[in-house]
């Protein structure tokens, strides 16, 4: 049972660290959302029109998270306030983005010049789940293309999710998606998340989203 | 480094059982498929298309890995000669199927009379590219809607893989997906992968693949 020892180690070293970013984020009244979907689900989209829908009154920084690669980095420099780039490596060292990391990226940002911190994690729905990074709230995107039973195999991400985009509304029509089948897999795991129908492509939905998104920080 | 010694150990592990496993399978003349994709991508119903065209003259065995849940499994049951579920529980155990888990399988599944083991990994692009679980060929599914700069940011399980099949390309219309743009990001980390444009949903595109597996378990 040695790994399992090991790895339970390593999960509550990380919480301890979480716990450590939120203290300084809160000290800088910066709020922090750790956004995480399957591959294409439209992470980066999302947060381009996130970033379009509250400037110019919100100054943002994001944190691109990728394995490998800076692509997504490269289409949010230019409308964020300020972007930094995590390359998590992947295994023997991280899948998924860790608390230790984003202190890191923190210390490269201009916290007192920030509103809201964007998390892009990697794309991926089981190891994120499991890593606390020291956001206030949790967004999961999924994409009508994936299919409505996403939620009853990638259960723990949607469990704890403050927040559920359903992405990629436009293709509706051409997938096989049932949207009650959906939410009602969502809200038998997870009592509170607030569902967001979307389309980035269209810009369908985001303005819900966005006045949601204002709120959380007017109210936090 | 710690964390990185016994995570490197593990790997070291994982490719001796992976060797083993293999061995049996070739004492049984039985090719094994590694199958792997991003949530939602059709892995199931590109296992039940395969199925139904290599029916009825190869006898097929089924692992389907998932973390939690037998959705997948229910879906198979009843088409293939056999099916074994595996819950991969997650960390702190492990987010991918490992060598030891389809050991297990294989002494649940009647070797003597299976031609071809199709093995389901986890919905996932980055931890099943690390581990070899003793399969003869690793297939990974893209899906149009994903978008083509995939392989840029999930490089290893690209790398790696004998076959891609790009899925849902009925819904090529209604996405943004060059073709050429993927599969030219394809070829730059691997000169050897086949390329199979697929829709699981119409069929097309399924015959070539059945018929490249089919001369893949003649020829070797």
């Amino acid at each position: 049972m040695r790994k399992i020892e090991i790895v339970q180690g390593i999960l509550d070293a990380n919480e301890a660290t979480a716990e450590g970013n939120r203290a300084v984020l809160d000290r800088h009244n910066c709020l922090a959302v750790n956004i995480m979907a399957a591959p294409g689900a439209g992470k980066t989209s999302f947060i381009l029109r996130t970033i379009e829908g509250l400037r110019p009154d919100t100054r943002i920084g994001v944190i691109e998270g990728d394995v490998v690669s800076t692509v997504d980095a490269e289409k949010v420099q230019g409308v964020a306030s300020a972007v930094v780039q995590i390359n998590t490596k992947g295994m023997p060292e991280s899948c998924a983005l860790v608390a230790d990391m984003i202190q890191v990226a923190m210390e490269r940002l201009p916290l007192d010049d920030l509103d809201l911190i964007l998390i892009e994690n990697v794309g991926n729905l089981l190891c994120p789940a499991e890593f606390d990074l020291g956001e206030h709230l949790r967004v999961v995107i999924a994409s009508t293309p994936e299919g409505d039973d996403k939620p009853l195999k990638y259960a723990l991400i949607y469990a704890d999710a403050d927040a559920v985009v359903i992405n990629k509304s436009d293709l509706l029509p051409y997938v096989d998606f049932d949207m009650d089948k959906f939410t009602r897999a969502v809200r038998n795991l997870n009592a509170r998340a607030v569902f967001f129908p979307m389309s980035c492509k269209t810009g369908e939905g985001v303005a819900e989203w966005v006045a949601w998104l204002r709120n959380q920080r007017a109210t936090r």
